[in-house]
This record gives structure tokens, C-alpha cells and sequence, in this order.
């Protein structure tokens, strides 16, 4: 049989499935596209048997099909050429014929049933009572990924924590990062749905969103075991992280004292300097705190080398003196650097450190917090 | 004793000498700026034991001074800091401080001795029978560089083929570069020092010098073992690869008849596409040209893929079929993507093929060799 469709509209398709064929697997078969056409529609999958997308196009074809081909190679091939029609033609002896106006190419396909079973969600087996759904800006959901999402952990001991927290509350939905030492907690106000639930969305899943989310509105459906997130002509559905999430709540100190106002950018500048000097061991650097003048030092003593600076800053509390992995502290940062000031909430040189903007915002509030490392001084 | 430089001029000095410390040797004492002050002036050495670079800059300094500064840490820190004057303290203990309007960083130096010698070249030692000079533009010595550079081989059994050939001849001056299975062969016209000789330029220099080259006039002296540039601020000198280059000429085809002319980049967008299916072992991709007619193909039989495209050119000459490898002729194309349009000169399916621009210049010529694959079909 034979189908034909236009190279460029064929390219846009596949670059929004790519994300999610595993580039190193144990499974080679997770490395095709599975091509399902069904009266004149061509539905493009892929999946790393966690997550998995679909994406779809109209296209001319007289019958239906299912086969297995190539992702990277015909990925590849596709984009390489200019705008042409491509006609496939799929010969009985597993090959596959591509003819444009360039010429010919000739590729293998495998048999769909080979491929796994792609999830299909919701369906008809999906328990309703389970099943809860909402639509949500794409930039908003972005702008949550982008906040928090750097702080998730790479660390398989604690699978949960590899993950982005979705916590629906009566003041909205709360996003939650965190591997232990950092943790990053964005609250968007204007989602109420009016449960109190929570879900864990794998790294995979938020790294491919964060790739492909724009403007539009974005419809999520979310149960026990997935979530799923259709775009316009797209989907992602994304098994969910089992392990329960580590009780956050516990650790964000809620009477720390002492505040520290500071321009953003400024402290940012000295800590990227720092960095220069903070051992690659612990990477330590010391925040000497008194009546408005903090001074920031690091010490670098296999290279004999040290710095020390002082900010300008707001301060009121006791003198303090109190030690950050310079690496988070520039993670947290980069992350804030849309704000002109903020605000670090300090109790002791043992306790964490929330970190917060100074302005408020009507529709979301954003915290991060700090763990101190000790000062062996 | 204590000297002053402003950050920003600092920091381009030290961006111009950077490029010759190495970053992994076995001689970690490489791994540091010489800083020698003389009478108010502020030179800065590295070198890699192969090439040195130096550059000076005038300064506030009340003696004179030699000390080695570790050069990543010390180039990191001034690049970071904003235009500020940083005022250099030399303690007789081994340390450095550096106080700026941001903070105090302290960094450890050595003793200069610990350095190698930094050649001078040339100097009053060099035997002024062996040497010549030329004043050359740098943008001339730049495209000389970019065009031929490319072939360079990284095999270390041929050392002199790890170098550009630079080649003074009746008709100008030559560069040539070549690993055995592609060379590029550029003639400056304009620089006749009437002198017949060879020098082969190791490839760090080549790098460096791509790296600093602009529109200013370079001097260039070159000795038996040495080569030197110098820019306005600055100074390259480089030892020279003892090995004789191998007679490059009697692989050049003088008779090849039969001209294939085709648009440079038509011809390249089909490579990029064939290189998807060329083999990753040889890499082939098969030439079969008649009249007026240009097949390209290639086939990976690990993937059970091939890809055929037809491209208009003209011909003259029998028909013919010859086999290159993909990446080769992918390398000699994207440095003649200046030229709209080539000419492949070729003979038979096992001697090497010319590859030329259509259009003349006066100022250069330039010539590239592919070197053919054997085709077993």
C-alpha cells in the first residue's frame, strides 16, 4: 500500500514524538515510531515504556496500517529535505519505499505487534471516581516546570523525589521540587479543583513538556497511576512515580526571624565568583551576616586560594554565620532571577533558609528553600 | 611589592594567552601565566612546551617582577569581575592578594624558575642565513588556514602530516594540508619572497591562530625550527615539525579527463541526506556518472536502509562509477561553500580526484583531493 504526505508538515509531527524514543535501551524496539493510519489520519507514537506520546496529521491513504519504523533514520531523513511530497510505498518484503522529488530511499519496518502496548488514557477501564481533570495555561505550566523542576533529585535511592510534586490544595496547585538540599515550591492560585490530592510526575515527563508547551491551554487528566497532558494536535501520557512524597512540609521552617533583604543580581554576582574559590569537595561557601553587611568568603585550600566580598544588604536578626553548597545557592539563584530583590529567612547556622521574592504576586507565590552545610570553624 | 591593571584590559590580555595553557599535561607547572613586569610594562607568557604566546601591557608598577599565577583560576576571576582596578600584592609567603572594589581574593604563586624557558625567536642566537620574514594580512592567513586546516591527519604515526604545510614556490605561497584520504591545497599569489622552501606548522599553532587571527597585518619570521607571529599586541611562537612533509605532488593527478560540473550546494544537501545511509564502517557512498547525470547512493546494510538521489550536473567524459567516503567529501564541500559552483576532474574508479572551484581568482587558488574507496560490487 501507499500514503503520501508533505515533508515539512511530517518533520513538525516527528520532532514532537523524538522526545520520547530512548536514545540508549536495553529494548531496540522502543527505537521506531510506531506509524498507525486509521481512515485517513496518520497517529505518529513513541514511548520509553514510561512516558509516551502521540501526535497526529491528516494525510491521503486509501487503507489502514500499523508498522514499526526507524525513528532516528527516518527522523533524520525527513528533516534533510526541503519541502517535497513524500509518497511511502510498504513493499510485503518488510522494506519500506520512500520516493520524493530528491529520490529514493529505502528503509526497514518491523511488525507492530513487536512494540508494546501504548496506554491509552483516560478509557473506557479507567475508574471514574479516580479521575480527575483540569485545563491549565501551557506558559503557566511552563512557568511551574521552569521554577521548580530544577531541584528534583537524581538520586534513585528515593524514586519520589526524582520527580515533580502536583498538590492540589484549597489555595491552589502547588509544585514541589526537591532532592534534600534545595527544595523549590511554586503555589499557581488561580487552580482550585476543590480536592486535596497528590501526584508525582517523572523527570522525563516534565524534561519533554518543558520542551514542547507553548501558549496554548493544556488539558490534563490525572488518576492513581497516570497523567496525561493533550495539547492542541499532541498528547503525552505519563505513568505516574508510585512512592508516596516525602513530607515537605515538615522541613520549611515557619518562624525563621531573621531576614536578609539583597538585590538579586548582585549576590548572584559574588556567589558565580565564589564559586571560583568553593573546593570542589563541598563546595562550601560562609555567609557572615551582621547590621546590614553580609560578607560572602570561600576557601579553596588544594589550591591555596580564597576570596571574600562583601554585598550591601538589609539586615535584621542576631550576627550570624552560616555555610551553603555554592552550587545550590547559584541553582537557586538562577531560578529567581527575574526578581529584582529577595528575601533569605534565617533561624540558625542548623537550620534551613527559605528564600522568597520580595513582591508580591497575585497569582502565584513561589519559595525556595536552602539546607546550610556545616562550619567547621 | 603591588601593581595595578584595569580588569577589562587585564582580562583581554589574558584571553589572547589562555588558548597556549594546556588543560591536561603531565607537567602541571604548564598550567600557569608566567607574569614578568619590566619597567612599567606587564608581559604574560604560556606555553605548552610546543607553542608560546605573549602579550604585554603597560601598568602601574614601581619594580620590576617575575611570578607564576595559576591560569585558569586567575583568567576565571578576572573575567568575572566587573571594569574595576585590581590592585596586585605580592606577600614574600607565597601568596597573592588581589583586592578589587567587589572583595579580596587570595591566590598562591610560584617560584618562576620552576617554568620552562620561553623561547625568543628570534633572537640574537638565530642564524640569520636560515632566516626569512614576510608581512602577511591576517585576514589572507586566516582563510588560508580555514580552507586547508580541515585535512589535516590526526594519526600520530606520520607526524609531519599533523601540520599545515607551509611551502614557498615561483608562484606563491602554498598551503597544504592532507591525511592520506582528502587534501586542500591553497595558493596565495601575492606573497613571493623568492625563496623555494618548506616549513609544516604544527596543528596547536593552526588552532591558536584561527583563534586570535583578525584583519591586522602579521609578521611571520621562519627558521629550520621555528616559526613566530607577530600581531600588534601580541606574539606567537611556535616550534616547527622536524619530519620532511611528504611529496604531496606526486599524488596529484595532472591528467585526469573527464570534468564533472555541478552546484556546490545542491551536491551537498544530497551528501548530508546519503551520509544518514552510508555505513558507519566505510562510510561509502557511490558516484555513478553518464551523461549529464549524477546518481549518488548509498546503502547501510546494518540498518537494511539505502538512499538513491539523482542530481543535474554536467559531464564529459565515460561513464563512470567510483566509490568516497561520505564524511570526506562532506568536509572538502563545506570548505568550498563559498563557491557556487565545482568541478570534480576524475579519471577512473581508483585514482584520486581533483576538486576544484569554476570561478578564478587572482589573489589564490585552491584545490582539493578526494582520495576514491574501492566499490566491491
Amino acid at each position: 500500500m501507499e500514503f503520501k504526505v508533505n515533508s515539512k508538515e511530517l518533520e513538525k509531527l516527528l520532532s514532537k514524538i523524538i522526545p520520547a524514543v530512548p536514545t540508549r535501551t536495553p529494548m531496540p524496539i522502543l527505537e521506531n515510531f510506531l506509524f498507525e493510519i486509521k481512515d485517513g489520519s496518520l497517529t505518529v507514537h513513541a514511548t520509553d515504556l514510561e512516558i509516551s506520546l502521540k501526535a497526529s496529521l491528516n494525510i491521503v491513504a486509501e487503507e489502514n496500517l500499523k508498522i514499526l519504523l526507524p525513528a532516528k533514520l527516518l527522523y533524520d531523513v525527513v528533516r534533510s529535505l526541503k519541502e517535497t511530497t513524500i509518497v511511502f510505498e510498504i513493499l510485503p518484503n518488510g522494506k519500506v519505499n520512500l520516493t520524493t522529488d530528491h529520490g529514493k530511499y529505502n528503509l526497514s519496518y518491523l511488525d507492530h505487534e513487536e512494540f508494546p502496548e501504548i496506554p491509552n488514557f483516560p478509557d473506557d477501564s479507567t475508574d471514574k471516581e479516580d479521575l480527575n481533570e483540569l485545563n491549565m495555561n501551557g506558559t503557566d505550566l511552563r512557568f511551574a516546570f521552569e521554577k521548580t523542576s530544577f531541584a528534583m533529585s537524581k538520586e534513585e535511592m528515593r524514586p519520589a523525589m526524582m520527580g515533580t510534586l502536583f498538590e492540589f490544595t484549597e489555595e491552589g496547585l502547588r509544585f514541589v521540587a526537591t532532592d534534600g538540599h534545595r527544595l523549590s515550591n511554586l503555589l499557581n492560585k488561580k487552580i482550585n479543583l476543590g480536592i486535596e490530592a497528590q501526584y508525582v510526575l517523572p523527570e522525563r515527563a516534565v524534561t519533554v513538556l518543558l520542551k514542547i508547551l507553548d501558549e496554548k491551554d493544556v488539558k490534563v487528566y490525572l488518576s492513581k497511576t497516570h497523567m496525561s497532558f493533550k495539547l492542541n494536535e499532541f498528547e503525552l501520557i505519563s505513568r505516574l512515580i508510585k512512592q508516596k512524597y516525602p513530607d515537605y512540609k515538615s522541613v520549611i521552617p515557619l518562624e525563621n526571624e531573621f531576614t536578609l533583604k539583597i538585590e538579586t543580581k548582585e549576590l548572584h554576582d559574588v556567589i558565580k565568583r565564589m564559586m571560583l574559590f568553593s573546593t570542589t569537595n563541598t563546595r562550601r561557601v560562609k555567609f557572615s551576616i551582621s547590621e546590614n553587611n553580609l560578607e560572602i568568603s570561600a576557601e579553596d585550600l588544594d589550591l591555596g586560594a580564597s576570596g571574600k566580598e562583601n554585598v550591601n544588604c538589609e539586615y535584621s536578626g542576631d550576627p550570624i554565620e552560616i555555610g551553603f553548597n555554592s552550587a545550590y545557592v547559584n541553582d537557586v539563584l538562577s531560578h529567581l532571577s527575574s526578581e529584582k530583590e529577595i528575601i533569605f529567612k534565617l533561624h540558625s547556622p542548623t537550620k534551613a533558609v527559605v528564600v522568597l521574592p520580595t513582591e508580591e504576586n497575585e497569582n502565584y507565590e513561589l519559595m525556595m528553600l536552602l539546607m546550610p552545610v556545616r562550619l567547621n570553624n
